[in-house]
């Protein structure tokens, strides 16, 4: 398997996809044996939906490629921390690994995301990784507040 | 606006029409303005999708017949109290409330369900109701889980 830093650049460029959509800027790469089996970005604008967060499309993506709900043996690389909505379905999805970009800087947000990963009852465990291009991530981000919201 | 039971008998004929098409019954409508907008049971199995769960339907549902992702003024009638994926979805989605039938038999999923709702960063709260047609709710549950999966 490529480098974490590799699959997150690919998560990275689906990121800047949304920005020039005007979208904010986070994008994720779904991989399974160590292919991209699914990569997308945040749509929730342009797509009036909630749901529509980059985790979940390729949750959506992935399980329609591998026919089956169960991601057991994928890694989803994601540019921000994900929401709790984000966490609870990829540990509903049963993907062993989740890798992510720059913290989030909710406080409420960390906490029970950890809670969601460290805590879970099916029998499952999530490796659950942060920080890798985490500046790179997270100053299109900043950059986007700065620029397209103000 | 009509009362609790009104609104949750339609959810839970929601979950019923799940039961018969052998899904984990749980049903859902999303009420606004007195009207219900969406409707719908879980279908993550048939669509072999993990997203499909009766909230999510219903939020998806819901922000296209608004036009908007924003659903305030909307109250979810669910029959089983949802799970950290669908309430921080609703929570997102800005829903006024949320009312249930029969609580969730995980401890942790209770926890970090009213952590979700109780303690939202944005500037919303949602009113949160559970134990509306309790039993029927609950009955139909353990008798899937009885029948349909031993």
């Amino acid at each position: 398997m490529k480098d974490y830093e590799y699959y997150m650049n690919k998560a990275l460029s689906c990121a800047i996809k949304g920005y020039q959509n005007n979208e904010v800027p986070v994008g994720a790469v779904m991989v399974y044996q160590g292919k991209i089996i699914a990569s997308a970005y945040n749509q929730k604008d342009s797509m009036n939906n909630v749901l529509k967060h980059a985790e979940l499309i390729c949750i959506e993506k992935a399980s329609k490629k591998l026919k089956n709900w169960r991601l057991n043996g994928c890694t989803l690389f994601v540019t921000l921390e994900p929401c709790p909505m984000c966490a609870s379905a990829l540990q509903q999805a049963r993907v062993d690994k989740v890798v992510y970009g720059t913290p989030s800087t909710n406080n409420k947000n960390h906490y029970l995301v950890d809670k969601i990963f460290s805590e879970v009852d099916i029998n499952q465990s999530i490796s659950y990784v942060g920080g890798i291009l985490q500046e790179k991530c997270g100053n299109l981000l900043s950059d986007f507040f700065e620029k397209k919201r103000l």
